[in-house]
């Protein structure tokens, strides 16, 4: 017998919604696993085809992507109306109509979820909803556009002008063709809006939010900006100031020790400050569309479960212990020649390729450090049990594994 | 007419059962706001006080915090078989029991929150078990034990050995008088279960778990480390490896660019990585007493409300937008004597004090770039009004914000 079906409306079907159309018919089998429901489009509604009171009725919760204000508002009022949840990645809309939103969504006793609409993926709005539900928020700050910081990333790395960076990210689908809501900060002021709204638990509209965007910015300000020990980012801020709130966008330099200092390219992070909890941090691609539509998914199965569930182990992986490391390498050697070609060989035996040696006189001795390219770890092991028995050792020699990849 | 109560039974009364008391008063009433119930503390075991039975019977959930593997286990199942919902703290208990009691939970429709058993206030559980519900998790790796990051950070700033940084670890609070689990790897490797538990919904037990501690690293090691452009941290991994699961912790070298290089101190960090979703770091303190409280805190608030509510906003924060800030000014200006003093001392009559100059010569005109401390912006900006009209001014003067403060 097959599970029951949840019915899922799809409102829009640009870059997001055939993601999220393309992530729900991969993760469906783990998702009815999960949940006991199987998950499937109902209805998708677009410009050209589908009519929403018909995919309003045969289906358990919509899924808002068409964005902008109008006829999305409405869309989502009839469908909370009608007793579905709604799951939205539209910063516009809960910008500027959060508060009646919000009103419906309590009335009607349905679930508005709406991860997607600030930072991608990062969790932060679920994590501002339940896990900070009762913290008292000192401050929230971070970086919440990826294409102005693709283009500062790249200013700063390459010297380039504003315009070309700008250019860049277009050309790499980074900015839309009209960047203009993104270089201006209004994009960022809007998901300002609705983080502020949540941690501080007052009504923000997007009007309320002080914006500035990075169209000032010159290769320049970036260069006394280095020269300074300062990197530049656009930088968004909700904080208390004598019982008052502050919320505001604009461009900041960050010493080179600051969290946010070191996230680049199309990545946004966000830190919530708070006595009790010091600060977190969050950080993970802003936009794209798997991205995006992951969050979306999220909020699609947490309306479809209850909360904090730990269902029944659905897999069996087997769990194993021999995997591949790089490694360093440490020996304490007699300093006499033919050494470093005698555990070279031994190491190449194994399959073990060298990456980088240090070698230093210590007098007779001589202290040989290593490090070497990836390779099974029991190959790795029975290599260095054939050179810690040999007679120039001084003492055991020490393996430490090193993690290789970069992230940008 | 006073709300109803929510009685919370506490189990375990040493440094974060005091601070989860301490927070609960102090957020009771916006608990109340949010959820309609007023959470009191109705019954607290300890060694010397308290009856289990009779705090059960008065409780509607039960919040663990007394460790270990015995009584802890008796006392959270008989909890979830008496209908009460469970928040515990104690990674030891769900890594040796965590399908029992999973089980138990899912058999009694109660919930069991455990949030605080990993990296204390960081809400990778959560995410986990919500947002990534049906994500399909490539790997999970990060700092999960702030003892030995602690102590490795230390190492490597000051270059002392590992017994002088435990030392000072444990006078710092930051080490326990017996460290071992902590620094032979198998706190880590408790917690690394758990999450690959839940990343890969696969059984996983701490036996399980190969495990490595930082016992053995020397100076030495360090120091070759930075000449290498390596930093060392205590990593758990878990991955899918050809269909299998390889669950580690160990010591590595990461090179500095990597985003887990740079997690000092006491705080932990966790990257979830997955194909669709790219990857999702948080960062936060792992451990102290009013952090893990503020994790048991939201388990607590999450078990008493229904998922993913927004309630009618409890606060009306004025907001506003004149807020202190420093600024980074840059001129063109004239290259002649006295300049300088002129936009300083107009700085200084605003209350602006300068905190770095850089002046560059190019031909007849001058570069002049400042960095001031903060300030309220209102007042910086007629500064720079009144230097914008100044006859030497060559160009319009620039001004970008500085976010001023390091964390550790």
């Amino acid at each position: 017998m097959s599970a029951q079906p949840f019915r899922i409306g799809l409102l829009g079907h640009g870059t997001v919604g055939g993601a999220f159309e393309t992530l729900l018919a991969e993760r469906a089998g783990q998702i009815e696993a999960i949940t006991g429901l199987r998950p499937q489009i109902s209805g998708v509604l677009t410009r050209s085809r589908g009519d929403f009171a018909e995919i309003l009725d045969g289906c358990d919760l919509v899924v808002e992507l068409i964005g902008g204000l109008d006829p999305a508002r409405d869309y989502v009022l009839r469908a909370m109306r009608a007793g579905r949840h709604v799951v939205t990645a539209n910063k516009q809309l809960l910008s500027h109509h959060g508060e009646e939103l919000w009103a419906a969504a309590r009335e009607h006793g349905v679930q508005l979820r709406f991860e997607a609409s600030v930072a991608g993926v990062v969790p932060v709005i679920r994590v501002l909803q339940e896990s900070l539900a009762a913290a008292h928020v000192d401050r929230i700050h971070g970086i919440v556009n990826g294409t102005t910081n693709y283009i500062l990333s790249e200013m700063a790395r390459t010297g380039c002008s504003y315009g070309d960076a700008l250019a860049d990210a277009q050309r790499l689908g980074y900015a839309e063709a009209d960047p203009s809501e993104d270089v201006n900060g209004r994009d960022a002021a809007a998901k300002m809006a609705i983080l502020a709204r949540l941690a501080f638990d007052t009504p923000v509209h997007i009007d309320q939010v002080t914006y500035e965007g990075i169209e000032q910015i010159t290769a320049d300000d970036m260069e006394y900006a280095q020269e300074l020990g300062l990197g530049l980012k656009l930088i968004g801020t909700a904080e208390r100031i004598d019982g008052s709130l502050a919320v505001r966008v604009h461009p900041a330099f960050l010493y080179e020790g600051h969290p946010l200092a070191s996230v680049h390219g199309p990545f946004n992070a966000i830190t919530v400050e708070s006595e009790a909890i010091t600060e977190i941090t969050m950080s993970g691609p802003g936009a794209g569309g798997p991205q995006t539509a992951s969050a979306v998914l999220g909020d699609v199965v947490s309306a479809m479960i209850p909360p904090a569930s730990t269902p029944e182990t659905t897999q069996a992986l087997k769990i194993v212990d021999d995997v591949q490391s790089a490694f360093y390498l440490h020996m304490e050697v007699e300093d006499r020649p033919g050494v470093l070609a005698e555990v070279a060989s031994i190491l190449g035996d194994a399959g073990a390729s060298i990456k980088s040696v240090v070698q230093k006189g210590l007098g007779e001795r001589a202290r040989l450090v290593m490090v070497v390219h990836p390779l099974l770890e029991s190959r790795f092991f029975a290599a260095v049990e054939r050179i810690a028995v040999l007679d120039f050792l001084r003492s055991p020699p020490r393996a430490i594994r090193v993690i290789e990849e970069h992230f940008s």
